[in-house]
């Protein structure tokens, strides 16, 4: 591709997320980094490395004036992503959030509605969801490989530092529901939330958690988050009417496994009644585990927003898929707070169109 | 042992488990096998083997009547142990019920009270109590090895058949709850209980099951029960403030795994907003897998209820942790059928005085 | 079937395997046991059970003069199977034997050749053969899935009994070896044998133990053996051009997995020079396992043999077989008497006409 | 320390590990870069980095001429170690070189000979040596803990390269061979080497590789080197009489495990003909997993070669273990090249005086 055509981005945050942007967008075609910003204008130098044609600023203002900027990528702390956000859309940029896309469902959706009337691509950096493994699991649900979900379980664990101000739904969740957005037919919408959290060490915030989501039709979604276990595990079971898969995201030498094994509906011709009286018989058959490619998720995350743009379409993780994540972490605060009661998860949030 | 000072048992109920009881109440040097009875006396017939010295019989009454029949077990469907046991009780008999104690905790207290009013032993077959990972990590539990339990997860999965009268918490979650019941300090006493269950085949009842038990303290234990699992899992997460400990059951090489890692309290003469604040900190310590005896659960058993006998004391796993275990199934049901709310899990109930 | 046609079997040797055989034997609808022979006559009733209808003596000739005893089952020493079996050969009986089938080949030969002669079978009893995995295993080599054999590598190791007459080849090769009799094309017929030993605990006899066996057309075949390993491993890969495949025996949940991974040769017009220049490519695909039905091996290798007597045919692992997994014994323990050199292995001996 | 003090490197190699070296020593506070010297200026250019203060050359005459170079690191084809090695030590710089030491047993002993006439550190790049593992090994062997040797297993198998100009030996074995070195007392000293090696592929060298090692005292030494198995095994069991250890360095969670399982040897003060006779007994202990710390081996190893310059002492993988791993690989081509025959391997050659 032709630099002359490349996309300009500007990278506004160089903490901890901000330098891997800035490595993917400088390695992608698709992209010229133009300017990256941050209050500490050291670490930003530190971040924007040798290159002497990426402006160097701590002011928003300033970025957003260049033309040759087309997105502005936001890897701040979430409390600042709606303003932000806005200021970038207002400007006339397409804008990249880090997770969670806001820090309250209500902000998400001013942003997600400035986005939409201003025809600009507002994306949800969900990196998760263009790991090979992922966009797999992806493929095999959308093709019905896997037949109608039943249920899926997340168990996302390990020593984890406990953070000073968010818990550990709000710390680790946000990968798993986005997951489930991505992969889940029309995204992820619950029809309840339930939240149950423990706090054993007296840190004033959950460090162990569980989520549970009835999904319609009877299926389930139920997600382990947890700071304090000494083995780490990152696993989740899809389980599908035909077949079930495991992802087990620390096994490198099969971290997909498609297992034909499940029970057998009856006939869906027959009354609930019959079904219910029906021998539910089982089958056992092979296990299949598919090569995944290696590849980086994060250069397919930025490929992805160049090809938003240039398609005028939404991006795959858009602020809806950010949205509807966030409605689940509010939800869930507000389960917490009523002893795990099921709760509403904003059902009028639009689905993902797909 | 002389024989003559061996107690006398009849088993009640050839099924599935009884052949099993007999088995190790014929090995045990404390027990001779006095009657073996079932309404099928064919099956009754075969269970009792080739003894000529067994009595084969369909009547409760005439076992009931034999001066050298000094307990009874109980392996028949949940539905009728309490009328068994009451009538055994009621004829002076030491008994041992097969999981779950009774189909409710109206009948198991009325099981409880005649024992205790009888001074007879009333003991629960909760077997997994008996092998030798479950008794060494209660050891380890009362030792201190662990400190505080911080939360408990474990999770019982697999592909399972489907049962026609009773759900998968009532199928597989007594044995989570007895060894929970086991294990923790007092016996299972949760300050609430929430159930959440699936049931995307339409079976009718709860398939996949999830049960949060809140701990005093702000500890809290989870258990994952699932029939549509194509994989097998048995592990269970014991996290303790010092060490904390997993028990893989499908792994014979290293079942149980005792961690030095976790994260250090401070102090515990600072404030609870103290606490909060400290900066809180990690132990990456070393790992240490305590042999296993190779033993036979159920003949751990046999000979706890002998001792319980002789001895004239409650049993490891008596009536009360049998009542224990019912009453949260109780409650777990009652929370399945208010969509997961916490609801209560029979608070008054006795401890365990260890 | 009708029992008339059942045939009839003694069993000989009441020790170790001899109750496994007659129990399988018992439960086959193709045989009937007609004796058990053993010198310690109450082992031998032990093992008849209570069935009144077998005989149980401490004679050979006497059960070889029945008439409704069509095959003799021999599980007693190695030393004492060639005279058991040439005497029931000679008497006109079908015979089977306990791996190994002799304790030379010398014995062996004799045997194959009477057995031949008096149109007999004469099989060895290399159960390991008759398990679902080996099963899968011959059948994915023999239908071409895994391509040319190009190596494999076998693992047997685990903290074993030091036996006092044999050496580590003897009590665990014979299973590694008559596996691979029974998986490669025509057999085991290596075009030589080195062998290392050690005896690190000055026991007088190899407790370690390393098999090379340099195959046709470049391919080797690798066998570890081991008494005073901590951890038990059992593992065969069989690395082909088109696929190689893991069994891994201590994995129920996947034993058998199909790796369409590997080299890509070069096609075979090429002249050796240029396949040696050759780029060669890889391939990085699925990993497939199939299911596994559970089965007892024992059971089907019973089977087998009346099978086998029925359509008057060689036995699948018939005296042949035996007598090449002998000759690679026998080379072993001259290999290793002078230092681990190569030598000749039985070329002389017939294959596997399959 | 003041960088006044610091130690001077010159780099000579930019190819694969050139880079690695540079950046550890560039990182570690005992070291200052120098000089990067490759024959393609631009690829020295790249690894030199924006480093003003290190000097790119072509020259390995003109870095030598530099008073302020106190060492040279030698990352080249191993054709090329002894003239570049022996031009530095000529010119008074001590030398660190790539393993394999040399090409040739001959040439790696006129390197040690003219380092140690000159007194000067020669030192081999074993990296595997600087791990936390091998070191935690090296402890565990050198403290006791172990007991006598017994015997080592090591497997290093996964799809590999295959390389143009050496075989899998040449290619893998250095590793485990200078592990050997490290760990086993006085280092790697066998009685002997038998090397079997398959080329079924008809690539013209070996793909399979195994090696046999007798060490002294009937102990045995074992390496799997393997370029064609699908799955990747990196396994090593160190056997004591004491404990047994097993690292599986793809196990993050537990690369180290020291069994506390064996066989208890009789008296030492019975002859041998008594010990072959003693009922040999077993421990099944507990297992442990030492905590190991996250360290990156080549920054270990980098501040070994500034401590045995400072301390005028030879380095932990001195030039004589690279000679010994040298003189292992030589002897194997020359076992593979004679059917796998028992060779000497350089029984002349100076042990670890450790």
């Amino acid at each position: 591709m032709n630099t002359h055509d490349a996309l300009g981005v500007a990278v506004v945050g160089a903490g901890y997320w901000g330098p891997n942007l800035v490595r993917n967008f400088a390695a992608s075609e698709a992209w010229e980094v133009r300017s990256v910003c941050d209050l500490d204008l050291d670490r930003a130098r530190r971040v924007a490395g040798g290159r002497s044609d990426v402006e160097v600023t701590d002011s928003l203002e300033q970025l957003l004036e260049r033309d040759d900027v087309d997105a502005v990528a936001v890897a701040t702390p979430a409390r600042t992503h709606r303003d932000i956000a806005m200021q970038a859309l207002a400007a006339g940029k397409h804008v990249l959030v880090e997770k969670p896309l806001a820090d309250s469902v209500e902000h998400g959706r001013e942003m997600v509605e400035l986005a939409e009337r201003s025809n600009l691509v507002l994306m949800a950096d969900h990196t998760y969801c263009y790991t090979p493994a992922v966009l797999k699991i992806r493929e095999l649900v959308e093709s019905g490989e896997l037949g109608e979900i039943l249920f899926v379980d997340s168990v996302r664990i390990n020593l984890g530092l406990i953070q000073p101000d968010v818990d550990v739904f709000w710390d680790l969740a946000p990968h798993d529901l986005s997951i489930l957005d991505f992969i889940l037919p029309g995204g992820l919408r619950p029809t309840g939330v339930a939240a149950q959290g423990a706090d054993p060490l007296g840190a004033g915030r959950s460090c162990v958690g569980y989520l549970t989501l009835p999904l319609a039709g009877g299926a389930m979604a139920h997600v382990h988050v947890n700071w304090l276990s000494p083995t780490k595990i990152r696993q989740m079971v899809v389980a599908g009417s035909r077949r079930t898969l495991v992802w087990d995201d620390l096994n490198p030498q099969q971290r997909v496994s498609v297992y034909d094994r499940g029970v057998d509906l009856p006939e869906i011709t027959t009354s609930p009644q019959d079904r219910r009286d029906a021998t539910i018989s089982y089958r056992l058959g092979d296990t299949w585990a598919p090569a995944l490619p290696e590849r980086e998720a994060l250069g397919q995350m930025v490929t992805e927003l160049a090809a938003a743009i240039t398609d005028k379409r939404a991006a795959r993780t858009d602020g809806r898929a950010g949205l509807r994540v966030l409605s689940v972490l509010e939800a869930a605060a507000t389960s917490l707070a009523s002893h795990g009661a099921l709760v509403d998860a904003g059902s009028d949030l639009p689905g993902d169109p797909r």
